[in-house]
């Protein structure tokens, strides 16, 4: 049997690559993306293209709502994403998100027999997410074999986060050569309901940065109007 | 202001208890149950009882499918609650369930300034769980001050588990001098709709004998014709 994994898969440019990394590894893979009451939905709809152009062996959709909780601009419709860079950790984090994800991913790996859990957090262009480090994610490692029947029992787990330490251009120059489709991905915080980005919100300027830098041309689907010369 | 908790109550015995605890300590407590494809619905209806007995400060149920998941007697019908005693850990594991829960515990500490999270886990009971031992607890609060804004600027986290170490009958005189009505709890891995209780199951054996380990009449209500004199 294929050594089996676990991928978190959110739409987005950098899980779409860590997707193509797995399987490039051998991996068969079991994705899993997250309805957690983003305002964006244009996430999901990207993470089924994602899944339908690198078709991994199981797809899941886990519906979540992290919106009661509130406390962040991607979930709260009372806040407003910032169009400017902000210092600190920015009002986009929403609370014990990636802990949550990968809380469901070690649930769903010991169910497939998987050991291996795969994630595309970067501490390079999200280092105000505390979640996005690499301290953050031997934590989790540790508490994973801890927590589970596969773990204390001497099988343990690991997580992968291959893209920790990366710029979004190495990442892309990776994923290009990999063949990951990225026009099939969204990054914005804002996109509408077509996938357009805006073009205007931090993820969308560390996005198209990264093709700049990878000497990649910008796949990306912007709001009509947009144009990068005029910003 | 009053110190805010986050307390995980199930709608058992021991996280009624947990939940009297963290009152008598002075926490205004916000309380999370989960609707997680368990087959007991009773389950449910028994935490808002135990809600609308000891009144925190809010309340939310929050729905997560694992039984998209499967691998566990508890949320997959296609296997059956065990009526003996088993050996190792039991087939009503359900994957990371305690990690998923206090993954959401620790989002919605943070968003309602809580640093103090409550679990009724109980490592004599349920050794055979790895998610209710002492090491999982130690192992998740680290964990939750890399994971979060709050534990990585310097307010950290506490995992409180009270019970961990108690026996049912210390549990149970605990929470009755706490004025905590057992009658309201269920406890029953198959418990039916009316919230009866089969006596049977490994889950029922340990509250019954609970019971009488604290000298506290049995309140469960238990399903027609089921007597403990004639078992």
């Amino acid at each position: 049997m294929k050594k089996q994994a676990v991928v978190l898969v959110s739409g987005g440019l950098d899980s779409a690559t860590v997707l193509s990394m797995a399987q490039a590894q051998g991996y068969e893979c079991h994705t899993l993306s997250f309805d957690y009451g983003q305002k964006h939905n244009a996430e999901l709809q990207a993470a089924q293209r994602v899944i339908d152009a690198q078709k991994p062996a199981s797809h899941r959709v886990m519906s979540i709502h992290l919106d009661a909780f509130g406390g962040s601009a991607l979930t709260d419709s009372s806040m407003s994403v910032p169009e400017t860079e902000s210092d600190g950790i920015p009002n986009t984090y929403v609370p014990a998100r990636n802990t949550i994800f990968l809380s469901f991913a070690l649930g769903l790996a010991e169910v497939v027999g998987a050991h291996d859990i795969f994630i595309g957090v970067n501490a390079v262009d999200y280092s105000g997410y505390p979640d996005c480090r690499p301290a953050f994610i031997e934590a989790y490692e540790a508490l994973a074999n801890l927590a589970t029947k596969e773990g204390v029992e001497g099988r343990p787990f690991t997580i992968h986060a291959p893209l920790i330490e990366m710029t979004k251009g190495e990442i892309i120059q990776a994923g290009t050569n990999l063949g990951v489709d990225y026009a099939a991905t969204v990054t914005c915080y804002q996109a509408n309901a077509q996938g357009e980005a805006c073009g205007r919100c931090d993820a969308c300027r560390l996005r198209h940065q990264g093709f700049l830098d990878a000497g990649v041309q910008d796949p990306t689907r912007y709001v009509e109007g947009f144009e990068w010369s005029n910003v």
